[in-house]
């Protein structure tokens, strides 16, 4: 069979490597047909030429260009969706319907949608105006953005057609994505289809391009070329460390996602009232995707009693009865099975599950863990770990101070999510003591909710504290804002009106972007 | 003598190190009497317990409190400014007038009492409200940040009263200043109008507290230290790049001024029509404040032709009849000779000027340098070079194409100028071709204009590509987007209403902040 190609600067055209890799179908083990490379330094260099090509002809369009692109491109992929979900499916054995079909898809489509519309309504670029001293600024494109997709999503974070693709888009900068070697047949489909879209409304030819797979030590000197602008990055904390260091050490910013325990805290008046109704949501959330979620909830806290022990044998009883989906690869079953083993040897007991499923498949079996509030604080760094599947640790305090306690040795997160007492406000003390602490911890403070929806909302964060993200300043969902992670600030100072962008001349053409101009908000 | 006190924890209290340090009058090279200490890891250990205390009662404050601190502390700074002004000029020989008392001071006072009106009005918490999902999200305080400030403004960018002091505090958090060991005692002095403001208007006790100097590794082991939120500095790039290092390693936000030579390009027709009034305005801004500004022009491109002998010429009579003003400090004049002479090496001719000057205090000769640019394209990274003094280097290009290319070798510099004709369009066509290479290496872009007057304006951008600062998308000067350097993302996803902060809850109680509710900026 013959290698698939890359995409460089406008074409699809052979690797310059001669390595190649497969894919698996995750839920029987079997190798797909399709045969793809394993990139070089050479495809990354014709990748950043091109880029840089392209960025110096983005600069130049208006967010109605920009926009254009994006919405024909989500048009695309609602064409193509079909074929696009086939090879989703097959490659990581995620639900078609409702996940691939009524969830990923349209949330993908909706992100390119709503950056679509940031870009032309303008808003984002932060306009500035001094009248008084002709000082003016706004956000720019900040140039060539590297986007390392990760393996759970194989559209709505996918390098070629995901969020942050879209935000550095949108921002007027062309993307070199680097597609996750788990799904590389969807990731050509997408990209065929942002090329077309790309080609149809005029964009530089180096606008979208996408390489499938890369060894370590040409991933590190991709991040630090003197070409790249920026690097989005969403997937593991191993991964993401060595890239962080490489891309700092070049003075590029790097925003990486890397890993999360997303805690949930059941406060006790909410499980004497709803027990079992909050058996039920965290199960689902903690099953959800087979747990392969960033937001996953990994590490549930609670005070010991009747209602909590009721609680963990319904949580118990669902991970019993709920049949096991394939988790998206050998090795991230095995990374979760490992991370069981570890959560036991630093004191955790079983409570269900533990083990992989032998099969066909990549199945490991639901599993439920469970600790004291002391064990926690003795090996506080060993018991929050991420498993990245569908595993859970509960943990038991003895009293308020020992759950504080616990709190305050959190790692950064995403999220952090409190259910209280739905009325008569039982749990009122208990939680002004530990929202402060937790509030610090995490990106997202949820009430009565489970972390594992992340709205497209302008008002979402889907950040956190390091080691959560590598700045708890910037979201990576979210539009406009996660956009400006891809931008620098452009100052004019005494520059003569006709030379200015048009966005910084005092008449606007487009009426719709919201400027500041001597300290007041002002549309139009 | 006895040692000055540090202040931590809102009290001046004995260094716990036994090192000491005197600063010198530049101006005479004479030791000055008051002995202070050299910090070691105690003295930080204290300062960052007190200022994590002091961030979870600062995190509750409103703007208005935060407000009220920074209006007394601009108050009493004027009503203390004899003693203040006098202690600077001691340490830095820089003018009483009009420097110190008609320029810096006054904005200094400004900056405090801009970040004052930001806290109070709020809207640079960008608060984004999504009512229908119940999601919400505004930037909430970082937490403690450390301030190195830099020896070349005592009251602007000094870590107890300059810009990034007041942009952190206005963000709701604890200042850990940093001062620099050339002005001791005026840091001492106003520090003290600092705890005296913070007492006055209720700050918990570590709101404000300063070192004097530190040596490398406890430098080091600060900005990494787990209680930092995030560290703010100004100074060398030797220093800032290994700062920076251990800063990212442990996942702090770092924001760095670290260097830039600021290129100003004199266009062909603007020599030809006004070029004996360039060689004045050019002189006096790389001679302000014995061109020890960050933003002093290092380096000048023109093209070739008797306007730029003549204009050549003018700025060498002006540098030669000027008195030469002290430098900061020996060890900066040596800098500056050093630097004088590697430009030498590289291949540019001296003008004039070229050599310290013997006798009391730190002064070099007005020095101007030039260099043609094929020299530079050979020789980018040598003739690139901040010499942080009195001296720049004049580069003569044969034609536009040599121009651009020059343009196309320079590093990230805060400013960039451009100087054209200001009618009939000479330089239009130049113009049109460089400034797209010199916007991309720029924070700041002016016309007509020497980059060294940096306004406290929201426009301003006091920053730029890499290795000019950290990161291209922040200012370090310009209320309120400054602050945001010193914020969190904070979201709230299905948080009661009687939780909220008050300033994400439905009404608001302040009329004056900006807030977008469903996507459209409302006040109020």
């Amino acid at each position: 069979m013959e290698t698939a190609r890359i995409l460089i600067g406008g074409t699809w055209r052979a690797s310059q490597s001669d390595k190649t890799f497969q894919a698996e179908n995750p839920a029987t083990g079997e190798t797909l047909p399709s045969v793809f490379p394993l990139s070089t330094w050479p495809d990354c260099d014709a990748a950043l030429t091109a880029a840089s090509q392209a960025a110096n002809t983005l600069r130049t369009l208006n967010g109605e260009q920009l926009g254009a692109f994006l919405e024909a491109y989500a048009r695309n992929i609602e064409s193509a969706a079909d074929a696009i979900i086939q090879a989703a499916a097959e490659e990581t054995a995620l639900p078609v319907v409702p996940r691939l079909r009524d969830v990923e898809l349209p949330r993908t489509t909706d992100q390119l949608r709503q950056a679509s519309a940031a870009a032309r309504e303008g808003s984002w670029r932060r306009v500035t105006l001094d009248l008084k001293r002709n000082i003016r600024s706004c956000f720019a494109p900040i140039g060539p953005v590297i986007v390392f997709g990760p393996n759970n999503f194989p559209f709505a974070f996918n390098g070629v057609s995901g969020g942050d693709f879209a935000a550095a888009i949108a921002a007027g900068n062309p993307v070199i994505a680097k597609a996750h070697p788990l799904h590389p047949n969807t990731s050509r489909l997408l990209a065929e289809e942002a090329r077309k879209a790309a080609e149809a409304t005029g964009m530089p030819a180096g606008t979208v391009q996408m390489i499938y797979h890369l060894n370590n030590e040409d991933g590190l000197r991709l991040v630090s070329d003197p070409r790249v602008g920026a690097i989005g990055f969403t997937g593991s904390r191993a991964a993401g460390m060595q890239l962080k260091r490489a891309a700092e050490d070049a003075g590029k910013p790097i925003y990486l996602e890397m890993s999360s325990i997303n805690p949930v805290i059941l406060l006790p008046g909410a499980l004497a009232e709803r027990g079992d109704e909050l058996a039920r949501e965290l199960a689902d959330s903690c099953l959800a995707g087979s747990g392969q979620f960033c937001t996953s909830p990994n590490l549930i806290v609670t005070l010991e009693g009747a209602p909590t022990e009721r609680m963990i044998q319904a949580v118990a009883k669902i991970f019993n009865d709920r049949p096991m989906q394939p988790l998206l690869s050998a090795s991230g079953r095995e990374h979760l099975h490992q991370g069981v083993i570890a959560l036991q040897q630093a004191g955790a007991e079983l409570v269900c599950g533990g083990n992989a499923v032998e099969g066909s498949g990549y199945r490991h079996a639901n599993t439920l863990l469970r600790t004291t509030g002391a064990q926690v604080i003795a090996s506080p760094t060993d018991l929050q770990r991420e498993t990245f599947g569908n595993s859970t640790l509960i943990v038991v305090a003895k009293d308020a101070e020992e759950l504080e306690d616990v709190v305050h040795l959190m790692e950064g997160s995403l999220t952090g999510s409190i259910y209280s007492a739905s009325s008569g406000g039982a749990d009122d003390a208990i939680y002004s003591r530990i929202e402060p602490l937790l509030r610090e911890k995490t990106g997202r403070l949820l009430n009565d909710k489970m972390p594992t929806g992340v709205a497209v909302s302008p008002a979402m964060n889907h950040g956190g504290p390091y080691p959560a993200t590598s700045h708890p300043g910037f979201t990576s969902v979210g539009i406009p804002y996660a956009m400006t992670r891809f931008a620098v600030l452009h100052c004019y100072d005494g520059v003569r009106q006709e030379r200015l962008p048009d966005i910084l001349k005092d008449a606007i053409s487009n009426q719709h972007t919201w400027r500041s101009i001597d300290g007041a908000w002002i549309q139009g």
